[in-house]
């Protein structure tokens, strides 16, 4: 398929002494160079112990090795799994109920009502079903920012998937919203051993006001813990701030002082050029996700990817809920950047294949502040792999392996999951859920959760 | 799954008298009410004889029903095969093969070069992969305007699938060009027991002069043939051509009479305002297929559908060829054509998902001249049948059917394809192509295919 060999790692088995945990052998392995360039290595082979990946290493390097547990990946291109950097997995409970409508409607008449009926057990079931639905999109690691999160943290250990979650606050909740995301963060950091990262969890600066963001920020520090918050989710928002506080969202996060921590903002589509610098100056590990597929159904702007790329803040792939975004499938929003991208910018040569497979593996993975423990298949990082298969009609035949992987291939071709080292799902068959029974619970309590009772809503939109 | 029933046809088995060549019960079934709007039927069944639909019922109604063949359809949604109304299917054997290209680029450095190598085996088999590709993507019928036509129109025989084909030409090519097109029009016209249709297939206005377009106008009307052919492919072929010609390249149609012929036009991204009553005042059968995945990908505008339904001509979908768009995913096409609709038209509530639903079926028969015959699950229609698996994590719950379909289900829940009431794809197994053989043959093809030789092209795009 390509030339590249599995640069700097030798032909080596890792540890040659001592059986492997998982060898897949017989597949073509996506790499990064030390530059973070993506290439392909033949007749790779990837050995796992104890979880992590000890080697990438050719085909015949592990004839003889012995392995617990063995995948024949020929046919198949092994790479890094997708790490989903925004979503709120609950929300494919509500998958459809509210479409083709302005986002104004969208919150006031229809989410965030339903949300006040929300309850632990919607929230449990929704998470299970959307780990489900991830697995089976090849993702393996995904940053929830959501509600009754210990639901969400019991689906995560439970599936076998890795996550950085955070507990969602508005200002209307008074100071226990903040305190709940701080314990919430504090508690439950790692978790499902250590699977679970935890984040602060501001909803976003026109619904948390100045001194809870910078009460925020200041917990941040304190406590070592990232933030997680959406801002500047379209232009409107970015205008009305303007017009209200005379700053955009940006300056508001700068001023509370959350761009020295470590922050992954959601959307970022009404990013001017005047917040440039202002990114650029923040002291803190300053990310962007973006959902592109959301933003072509509500009507906005992009994600600035290009601009963003010009100031070195990474740039992670998201699916935000599957409410608005109607799937959480990581590989469409890898294919959608990718294309949104050349149309925004008007320009074919931006935006590569290559690219678009580095946001989706490095560039995702700093997004979560996990670069060097995921998204990469190299020595050291966790075993998050997963096998994507190749020989169907629609991704035949090869000329360019990188367009086959982010214009012709789906994440439906992607066969076998694994976090950890562990595999939670082997051809197509999920190991660690049962979808007909969370699917037939959760339909159960559809009716009581879709109820709209007259002036009852979690919040209000008007940004 | 929603409360419509199968209106005006009743609980009857059609012909209860005779033996069913095919029911499929248990399913829910899309159909069209008579002013095309679309519903749902739940636990429906499709009833087929000699080819034909005989009745949309209720699976009560079948269940005593003797039948040659019987296909349990439960979590499944029936509905009308999908239609792709303007490929190059052959071009599949160059997916990938230039990429992250401008369009000029891509046709004179890549592209054109390259089908100057072509020969009729590349063709056969390419067509044959792209027919295995779409019948897996649930297209039953498509539109295919490429060169050594006959080849194609073997693989439509093989594959079971439908199709309206058309022999292209350039008048660099001399008359020969044009006699050529006609002459496969002629021949081959009712050919596969009648699922092939022809057309005749100039290139377009930028690559065939008006003298050919006008003769190719007159050949249509004395022999009853509709047209196809590119136009108005982007915003910049339609500047070029009023520099040049003082004319839109729609203008340029009209003054060759080809708007007074059944004409499809293939992209139309760079039809403007002053094109409209121009297209409104042909008397042919006029309509436009739109392929929105390969406009983003070379940052061009998009079909203006919202323009063209507003003076009532048809909008089919359609993928392009595989070498610009990447995959033949009629499926993508509806998805993408709501998507990007919506953000053009800055208007989450335009081109919603029933409306993407009239796109792929109603919409996409008319633009082929075969409304009446395919693209409704109705009495007296062509059996071309998908079934479409609902039960996957990614698209449960259900709360809006027609938003699942559009917005989460993909081409990949397609199990079951059915053509003039022959099953093509049983439970996501093809049944009459042979994905390994075509690829191996295809790919030791490849080589010889790809080599680019100074000054070899068969034509040069200057539009």
């Amino acid at each position: 398929m390509s030339g590249a060999t599995p640069t700097g790692r030798g032909p080596s088995p890792g540890s040659p002494e001592r059986p492997a945990d998982l060898v897949i052998s017989g597949c073509t392995a996506l790499i990064h160079d030390d530059d973070g360039s993506i290439g392909f290595a033949d007749d790779a082979a990837v050995v796992v112990r104890d979880g992590v990946i000890d080697a990438v290493t050719t085909s015949a390097a592990v004839a003889a090795l012995p392995a617990a547990e063995h995948i024949d990946g020929r046919g198949q291109v092994a790479m890094p799994g997708l790490i989903n950097c925004h979503t709120h997995s609950p929300m494919v409970a509500l998958r459809g109920i509210a479409e083709d409508l302005p986002v104004e409607e969208w919150f006031n008449d229809r989410i965030w009502p339903i949300e006040s009926n929300l309850t632990e057990s919607v929230v449990a079931l929704g998470a299970l079903l959307a780990c489900a639905e991830m697995i089976r999109g090849g993702v393996t690691t995904f940053a929830d920012h959501y509600f009754a999160m210990d639901s969400v943290a019991a689906a995560v250990t439970r599936s076998g998937l890795r996550a950085d979650l955070g507990w969602a606050f508005f200002s209307s909740q008074g100071p226990e919203g903040r305190e709940r995301s701080l314990d919430f963060a504090l508690r439950t950091r790692g978790a499902a051993g250590g699977r679970i990262t935890t984040s602060l969890a501001p909803h976003a600066p026109y619904t948390v006001d100045d001194a809870d963001l910078a009460a925020t920020a200041e917990l941040a520090r304190e406590h070592g813990l990232p933030v997680h918050l959406h801002a500047a989710e379209n232009r409107a928002q970015t205008t009305h701030s303007l017009e209200r506080h005379g700053r955009t969202p940006i300056q508001v996060l700068e001023r509370a002082g959350l761009l020295d921590t470590d922050v992954l903002i959601a959307h970022g589509t009404g990013i001017t050029d005047a917040d440039l610098p202002v990114l650029a100056h923040g002291s803190g590990r300053i990310a962007v996700a973006s959902a592109p597929r959301g933003y072509l159904k509500f009507g906005w702007d992009t994600t600035p990817v290009r601009a963003l790329a010009s100031i070195g803040v990474p740039v992670g792939l998201a699916t935000d809920g599957a409410a608005s975004n109607n799937t959480l499938d990581v590989w469409e929003s890898m294919t959608l950047t990718a294309l949104v991208q050349k149309s925004a910018e008007r320009d074919p040569s931006w935006l590569t294949a290559r690219q678009a497979l580095g946001h989706a593996t490095t560039q995702s993975a700093r997004a979560l502040g996990l670069d060097g423990r995921i998204g990469a298949l190299a020595p050291g990082h966790r075993a998050d792999v997963i096998l994507v298969d190749l020989t169907g009609p629609h991704t035949q035949p090869l000329h360019d392996l990188a367009a086959t992987l982010v214009h012709s291939a789906r994440s439906s071709d992607v066969r076998t999951t694994v976090v950890d080292g562990r595999v939670l799902m082997r051809d197509r068959r999920l190991l660690t859920l049962d979808v007909p029974a969370v699917v037939a619970e959760l339909t159960a309590q559809l009716p009581e959760l879709t109820q709209r009772k007259e002036g009852h809503r979690i919040q209000t939109y008007d940004a």
